[in-house]
């Protein structure tokens, strides 16, 4: 291993996709100044280094071009003596080996050392929508020195100082002196999967939210049910996947396999929002579960087809709130998605029952009204039993109807307006997340990361307190026309756009032709970990994907 | 085994996505007659068989409900006594394999019997432009019968029987009584991967080869090298690919990678077109090929940037007849695809040799007038070497120039208006491939394998003579956006819906919402068969895709 420690190259920054170098000695500084060295940079030919980046930018990198050699045979982590986590942290001690491997992937020791020191403990808890993830990272001579209140914290440095490290023509491994002051500009940084309009079989759901990890996404927000096929293997309510999953054994989620969804993004620090859509896209509960939806009338008799859960009767009441409780149970996050999209009121109308109940409660002919009833009612059962439960609610619901509980996360998908939307939830005391942008299952002809890259979450008219309600965003791969066949390549690296968006200072982050040669790296280092991410245009990577 | 060979309900026709079954007794018919039992449908509730269809639909398919079974403890494949293929013929020998494991992949023997017998010999062979691909099937009790004129033949008559087996519940094997007459639209039926703006690994190309033969595909356009890199190592020029590749060892085809993609695509009765586009799309030739490009001028002085091929001087025309005599060496098909697309004159305006050729040759101000010089030259350069060379290129030389050598195959890659070229190009008397419309490297959300199928490549204002003119149709997979990552998914089904209408009757087969459960069921098996072909639309399949 050579190591050069004196004199040499800086990158100081990226210009129009070509890596432009200066020449400096023991000079530092952020990948947010203005090129200085313009006309320097012309005389100097040869460029001996490439950038090696982090995704998404942290908040303060300060690189440089000094670099220190990495021996795998004796490379190390370790834990501080004042760290609160110290070996037998379940998080971070896999962490380590997961690391290590990424890092090294030839090797079974290495030299050099990391530092690890996080101020608390928690190494068997989940991450919550308080973590903290922020962390600082030293990385000088000899060692790097990684920081961090919590262990989340401590993983999201422990994968920018993956990224930081990189192999020369020779193979030898290198890490340039960097600190990083790090830390999310968005707590909720979510990615959502549906596996009810096609199964996604187990392990390509682990697979993303390895990738999910590289891109320091926090929420995995789990569409588990819908119309199509109820893959949820309820343990009070059997029925509904063994009558209402596309197959009773081979295309559901067992509750171990829950779990082990749960515990694996939990090794990730990711969250596990799961999502049980009602009282619209209910079709499939409809199978294993009598009497729960709302049977169509046509010409004053039933049709024999079924509309939304049926919200004039007790017993669908009873039976979500048994359902709710299972879910609570099952899934530790303090969150649930209840849904509340897109109701056709249609087969409401139709039901005799139905129209009685609304004159009953006084709604007129208002079908808003009685949504919001259903709405209001299920997310209330939810709270009741256990006070911590936070409820997100898709935009219908806040649309129809503003009188809902004030914790209630608001989540905003259609695609016109978004930042009046913005604007109005808001306004009205609600927290909100941003989806409308970037559902990135919808596809077209060439570079559209950039449209998702240029997304301003909090570019709407409102006060400072109302931006500060935006905790974040969601990245959608809708299933109509996605399976384990082609998610991954889907996926990423589209959604590394708005992992940037969510994480990075934005201003600092808004030209996507400045990102573009980082993403491509960081594409290639995707490729590299073994996740099928396609490609961002024409040219090749040292490791293709080579898992056909 | 269960048999039921004397009573049955018979599938007639799918209509709205839903099989829609008749009872019947020993009834046969085709796909394509009219449904006359819509009143008895209704009637009869349960529905006991699924339709196993064949993609592309064949020309004449009699499909009986009475059906037997097979055993795959005692199934066989033979060669009638009568055949001029035997045990020996190696395109035979090998498909024997490859289908029993496609019809019977859980077992090693099997019942039943296929008796095929091929009319002419030819298996050591290549397919060509005249070979004969029809065949007859014919399954009845005990046994089928496969007739063919050559082995190309037998091959899409072993597909087709491979599709009709099908599993019941139990897993036991059934093939309906079935008579099929099948032979080809169109002659050429390809399908075109870039290489070159994305190193595809060699088993990407393979799998390809598979998942073609699966859809009756017979022409795998190699477009193997262009501007971005030259991974065609040849024999000849072998700094072309040293200096020319993304990687001169890992990104690069050797002879023997070339020689097992031609062997691989003639056991599947699949030509192989290699495309060497010049002059433009070249910039990857000049590294290795100094003094082959057109310099550049700026100011009255080279700038140090590089044009299309220089088509003034004599050492340009050796090496095309060098490289031509190597590739026409090297692929065993009669056609070469010469390019001659997309040449931007900015290049050659600005070179005051060029222009002095233009001078000196009369052709004024008009570039058309040199690309179309260089073109003839080289069509010329190839047939002179071997009188059976067939050139094919690109529009583009037509609409500069029509003095096109008569035997020069042209294709169409311009999206607009590509009904007036082809009336144009067939009324000069020129045989035409249409591509325009399945550049299928183009995405966009949905169902766009419908725009592929609704495509009439006869349906332009011209004779019986110029229709005929009309030799078949490509299938484009460029490769800006498309690597070994995501190759896979978007070629298939979405390729398939071309596949049927260059092999099948258009009348028969211009419904997409008739083709649409068929093609799903269709998708399903290119799955089974391990070809991670994406999903049209919400739903699932038996055997879900396992490779991530």
């Amino acid at each position: 291993c050579r190591c050069f420690l004196t004199l040499y190259f800086k990158i100081i920054m990226i210009v129009l996709c070509n890596y432009i170098c200066s020449f400096s000695m023991a000079h530092t500084g952020t990948h947010s100044q203005p090129v200085r060295s313009c006309l320097l940079l012309v005389v100097v030919s040869v460029c001996v280094q490439q950038v090696h980046g982090v995704w998404p930018l942290p908040q303060q990198l300060h690189q440089s071009a000094d670099r220190g050699c990495l021996s795998p045979q004796r490379f190390s982590f370790t834990y501080g003596r004042d760290s609160a986590a110290q070996t037998g942290c379940s998080v971070l001690d896999a962490a380590f080996k997961r690391y290590f491997s990424i890092i090294f992937p030839d090797f079974t020791k290495g030299s050099g050392l990391l530092m690890l020191s996080v101020k608390t403990g928690g190494c068997d808890g989940y991450p919550d929508e308080d973590s903290d993830e922020s962390y600082n990272l030293s990385v000088s001579e000899g060692q790097a020195v990684l920081r961090s209140v919590t262990v989340w914290g401590a993983l999201r440095g422990l994968e920018s100082f993956s990224q930081l490290v990189y192999q020369d023509d020779y193979g030898s491994y290198f890490i340039n002196k960097t600190e990083i002051v790090d830390f999310p500009r968005f707590a909720f940084r979510g990615l959502l999967l549906d596996t009810s309009r096609h199964y996604l079989p187990l392990h390509a759901i682990l697979k993303t939210l390895d990738a999910m990890a590289y891109s320091k996404f926090n929420v995995f927000h789990w569409h588990i049910v819908d119309d199509p096929s109820f893959p949820y293997q309820s343990r009070t309510f059997p029925d509904l996947s063994n009558k209402g999953a596309f197959h009773p054994f081979t295309h559901i989620y067992t509750q171990s396999d829950v779990m082990r969804v749960i515990e694996h993004a939990r090794m990730r620090g990711i969250r596990v929002v799961p999502e049980f859509d009602s009282p619209g896209h209910t079709q499939s509960w409809g199978k294993g579960q009598p009497g729960l939806l709302t049977p169509c009338y046509k010409g004053g008799v039933p049709s024999g087809s079924f509309g939304p859960v049926d919200p004039t009767i007790d017993t669908t009441y009873k039976f979500m709130e048994s359902l709710l409780k299972e879910v609570k149970f099952v899934f530790p996050d303090s969150y649930v998605h209840l849904g509340g999209d897109e109701v056709s009121f249609a087969c409401w109308q139709s039901n005799p029952n139905v129209r009685k109940f609304m004159e009953k409660m006084g709604f007129g002919k208002d079908f808003t009204k009685l949504e919001s009833f259903y709405m209001e009612s299920v997310i209330l059962l939810g709270s009741i039993q256990d006070s911590k439960i936070t409820s997100i609610v898709w935009q219908d619901v806040f649309d129809y109807h503003e009188r809902i509980p004030q914790d209630t996360v608001l989540e905003i998908w259609k695609g016109e307006k978004y930042q009046a939307e913005l604007s109005r939830m808001t306004q009205a005391g609600h927290r909100v997340l941003l989806s409308a942008p970037w559902y990135i299952n919808h596809i077209s002809y060439g570079q559209d990361w950039r449209n998702s890259y240029a997304v301003q979450p909090q570019n709407f008219s409102g006060t400072e307190e109302q931006k500060k309600l935006v905790i974040g965003g969601e990245v959608a791969m809708w299933g109509e026309y996605v399976d384990a066949t082609n998610l991954t390549p889907r996926l990423w690296p589209r959604a590394c756009a708005a992992a940037e968006r969510l994480w990075s200072n934005e201003e600092k982050t808004l030209n996507a032709d400045l990102a573009f040669p980082r993403l491509e790296e960081f594409r290639c280092e995707l490729l590299r970990r073994g996740i099928q991410a396609e490609p961002l245009f024409v040219g090749h990577c040292k490791h293709e994907y080579d898992g056909l």
